[in-house]
């Protein structure tokens, strides 16, 4: 395994230079920034390999098809399901929580059915479950959080017999937290529900293992773990997709077209129309060939220490307000916070002057905002390449926010 | 401008050797190969401009938000939109005829109403169109064509005052031909249908202008026109698109969420939901610039030069059997064609064995293979990359093609 703390050296971008100042990325949780090798080995493919995969009989296509399968079989090991027919190339997260909203909510919920999600969702594990309602007649029921950001007790007997999908983010992108993901998945499946796990923001910083889970359907994309954009991923029970429809259609997911009929191909095929993404399957390969040189377990420490070295220091600075847990061990490389009197924008504004990349905003999970009272937040988001000089130059601009607003303390 | 016979240059893929022979690529009608050009912008705008766009208000969201709207502006130019607001970048065709179907042909058809097709179409604008069908109890009628290719006498009259939708192919990617894409558009006009063109195959390899069609959608991908996978788009006529719901449901797509309610976003971005596929988008870009350096003219009358060379040679080849019109004044560098008595797939791996590339099966249009009782062929498709050599290694190896199968003749 390679030291992780040599991680950041295989990233040009982290060399570049922004306002005079060393630019310091502290927004991979929004996307991540790509290594040389990633970059390297999806050029070689485009150079020397590229074709369409699964269209035709000739070298090009079946070298490409050869690394698109490939790259399937490496997700299938990197997240540990049982076997290819189980993981779905699709676009990014937002399109594989469509997929199940459409082909499964869609068609297997009906008037009297409950949909339980958490108030802290994002857009894309929220916005798509009101469809379903609106859809099928079901209702949308939120679990609430308590101010440490944690399920307020007894929320989780909201799944209850009528509950038909549970549907919540391994890791809230906003909070940065877990949620006891194995009391939920045990109590969805006492009741028979489905349950649906966002792994956006877990995949990329520990290890997933989705029997141990078992979860019904786990989502991610490529973007947020050292991927190219444009790829990601659904994995779903086999006995679920079988049963499923398929969402979107076209070539290479049909099996036989007739003028007015069509019956369509087998997992995990079925869901994916049109020609693949080969090129963004290749770089989330390399990008998972990447991530496992140090290893999951060793990206999570990282993210870990570097959140026990930040958190303490911004709670020491007057008027910073961290979202949720104050406990480092509780957040997994993610801390969105609040400044008094200074509007989060204004602190990004600030940061970015000196170089230094946070997001601010309602960072797609404007109900979780809302019940919060909070309607924006800055939020800085770690990963294997941050360092703690990163963090030190965060720090230093964070203590003179108020300052440059033009307050006296 | 530069002479397009140098264009073959720009392809390191196209220097590989296979088989102890000379790569050449014929299945550009599947997808296209990738210039040194586009790889090296794609490259740099990942090692120094990756961020997720409209997401942040730092450096590297902005860079990243700048390239992918410029990208869009580019392809306002590169098909002649009216506005911005009309170009959605999607992931590829295939994508691009679901969100057509989906938030337009399933909302605004009712029973009653007629959807026209060609039988020529494309499994992606053919199955979605049996989905409304079925969704809606619209009727699925189709054009047929008489041997050579061309639409039959009357067809052009079941598009009546019935008829909600006309959709087909600009150009067909087994026949290689175009439809009086100006007539349908007339016809389809005078009843108040919409037309929904299908441009994968045209835009890659002609002037293309929207609005000089009066076509009310066009889509097409960037992986046949010399851009990476995974990037495609849609454009439609404003008002349309004003009216339709949103398709894939997520972030960035919306305006405001509450926990049972959400309004969206204005156009282009209410149908552009999650992290958008940034580099796809700058890819395209980059490949739109490297086609206009030579001119779209220049390259369909390179391709008709070539077709105008190969056809004639391949019609002197005995037991050759060309699909449609054998006028290659009337074939856009697509060329489908049999072998009497050899399966599309041995005539296939024969030219593979000598480093030729081509396509068989049924090009994802079965019903026009049952239609013609040619349930599979093998294609010969063209770009500006393609020479004159190529077509010779072709035409040599095709002619053995029999021989070797063991035929006397």
């Amino acid at each position: 395994m390679r030291p992780i703390t040599e991680a950041y050296k295989d990233f040009p971008i982290l060399q570049k230079e922004h306002n005079g100042h060393r630019l310091v990325y502290l927004d991979s949780g929004a996307t991540t920034q790509i290594p040389q090798m990633v970059i390297s080995r999806l050029t070689d493919h485009m150079l020397h390999h590229n074709g369409n995969p699964h269209r035709g009989s000739h070298i090009l296509a079946i070298e490409a098809s050869e690394a698109y399968e490939n790259a399937r079989d490496r997700v299938v090991e990197f997240i540990n399901a049982r076997e290819r027919e189980e993981v779905i190339f699709t676009r990014n997260t937002t399109e594989s929580m469509n997929l199940i909203a459409h082909s499964y909510g869609a068609n297997f919920l009906s008037e009297g059915d409950k949909i339980v999600i958490t108030v802290a969702e994002h857009h894309a594990n929220l916005v798509t479950w009101q469809y379903v309602a609106e859809k099928t007649g079901a209702t949308l029921e939120y679990m609430y959080l308590d101010d440490s950001g944690h399920l307020k007790d007894g929320e989780i007997d909201k799944i209850d017999e009528s509950t038909k999908i549970v549907a919540f983010a391994h890791v809230s992108n906003v909070l940065g937290m877990e949620f006891p993901v194995k009391d939920l998945i045990a109590k969805a499946h006492s009741v028979g529900a489905v349950v649906v796990l966002d792994g956006a923001q877990s995949t990329p910083h520990m290890k997933v293992d989705v029997q141990a889970l078992d979860c019904d359907f786990f989502v991610f994309s490529g973007h947020k773990m050292c991927a190219s954009q444009g790829i990601g991923v659904v994995y779903g029970k086999r006995a679920l997709l079988e049963k499923m429809p398929p969402f979107l259609l076209g070539g290479d997911m049909i099996e036989y077209v007739k003028e007015q009929s069509t019956t369509f191909n087998e997992l995990p095929y079925k869901f994916e129309a049109g020609t693949p993404n080969a090129h963004g399957a290749v770089s989330l390969h390399a990008a998972i060939d990447y991530l496992e040189s140090f290893g999951m377990d060793a990206i999570e420490a990282h993210e870990e220490s570097l959140v026990s070295y930040v958190l303490p220091k911004m709670l020491e600075i007057p008027h910073v307000q961290v979202l949720g847990s104050s406990n480092p061990r509780e957040k997994h490389g993610v801390i969105a916070f609040t400044i008094d009197d200074v509007h989060p924008h204004d602190v990004a504004t600030i940061l970015d002057s000196k170089g230094i990349c946070v997001r601010s905003g309602h960072h797609c999970a404007q109900p979780l905002g809302a019940f919060f009272k909070v309607a924006a937040s800055t939020r800085l988001s770690m990963y294997l390449y941050t360092r703690k000089e990163d963090l030190d130059a965060f720090l230093e601009v964070l203590k003179t926010v108020r300052s440059v607003m033009g307050f006296k303390d």
